[in-house]
């Protein structure tokens, strides 16, 4: 793990860092040192890392749960180099929205590809934080793009313990949501012009946890109301706040 | 409005009262006058306007906010009078059970006839207590029969501002749904076996309201979990709080 710059603003630091070529970001209370609850944050697509409603949301966990977030950017977006395959999907991509022909079934089966990229990349990267002392209690935010990868990523990784997944469908994920036993919030769009409603239904229904809770709103899909961020903050702090794990330092 | 017995305990007042032959109950805080945000609370089938979870519910909405609540027995329940109607449907579904035959739709649409009745009653106490000077701005907290007559009810009543409804059916409420444009939290249990879950959903998809929420979670009937109790008080509090309506006073 290599630090990169650091800055620290409004008492939140925010730290750039690399494991191995997986470029990150942690942000944590300025001056905290040791493990204290760490949320992973899954960027939607088309975002990156430090995406303005991610940065805002590991600002709010830092500021007000006292906890510690981190996020990378997905394999092929930002910075990263890109594979043929990436090539090839974003030639085609430009390709059909020229000829005006329909590009959701296509984004959807490149994302799910996507996760087997990008599940070992978030261990590598909760290992090297876990080893330099930044972990406590793992939670995981993640909606649409961010689900289809934290969902395959849940289901392999038992050091995760809450997740806030949403904005998508059941295709592609069946199996692993059948493996998630971990306490869920997930979010659904009532008028989600992107994942039809039956679809997300299933998801959440698929979902092995004894504990999950489906917030459903009216609206399309980037439409999810301001009140369910705090909820969702609510429910991170529930499962991984004090009393729900390691003492926070 | 006829006062009765009152008694007070860990901060919270509970004066009994009648409105014509209506019997109700006012909880609200201890030595407080003056009018404050005030919750309806509907009890649910084969319970009463003192039934332990509504009790508990009140005190926490006096407790917890500031708010004042009120209940009232549902017509023909507890002890009051009962019609041709309410012996009949009593005996049948007696003779029902006793056969071992389905009562569920039979209770539904007696349920439903209810609402005929109630809603009149809830009007009659909300004009009481609004003259008795202890109704701020109002809203409804009632789920399964809660919701069966609440529905008719907010369609009816402007003065009812937010609600919490749920553990219901379209059936018999679509088109009262259909009129409601007010915030609205809505509870569905994923595993209901009196409710089924398509129907449930339907009811949340035909609410007119622009702010409404579905709060869905594994289990029966009557195994909503204890934070979605946490999330209808504050979903009530951010609706009928200071700065959302009267002052309270």
């Amino acid at each position: 793990m290599r630090m990169m710059s650091m800055t620290t603003s409004d008492g939140v630091s925010e730290q750039d860092f690399t494991v191995g070529d997986i470029p990150g970001v942690l942000w944590f209370p300025a001056g905290a040192t040791g493990p204290r609850p760490l949320v992973l944050l899954g960027h939607g697509g088309g975002q990156d890392k430090k995406g303005p409603g991610l940065a805002a949301r590991a600002r709010r966990l830092v500021t007000g749960c006292g906890f510690a977030a981190a996020a990378i950017d997905m394999p092929g977006y930002a910075d990263r180099p890109k594979t043929e395959q990436d090539e090839r999907f974003m030639a085609d991509l430009a390709e059909r929205r020229a000829a005006g022909l329909p590009v959701a079934e296509r984004i959807l089966h490149y994302s799910l590809t996507l996760a087997e990229r990008a599940v070992p990349e978030w261990q590598a990267v909760l290992d090297a934080l876990a080893e330099a002392g930044a972990a406590g209690p793992v939670g995981y935010w993640g909606v649409s793009l961010g689900t289809l990868i934290g969902v395959p990523l849940a289901a392999t990784e038992p050091r995760i313990r809450a997740a806030v997944f949403g904005l998508a469908g059941r295709t592609g994920l069946a199996e692993a949501a059948a493996r998630i036993t971990i306490p869920v919030e997930f979010l659904l769009q009532w008028d989600d012009e992107l994942v039809p409603r039956a679809s997300g239904l299933a998801l959440f229904g698929a979902l092995a946890s004894a504990e999950k809770t489906l917030h459903a709103n009216p609206g399309r899909h980037r439409e999810v109301p301001e009140f369910e961020l705090d909820s969702s903050q609510r429910f991170l702090a529930r499962h991984l706040g004090p009393g729900q794990g390691a003492p926070i330092q």
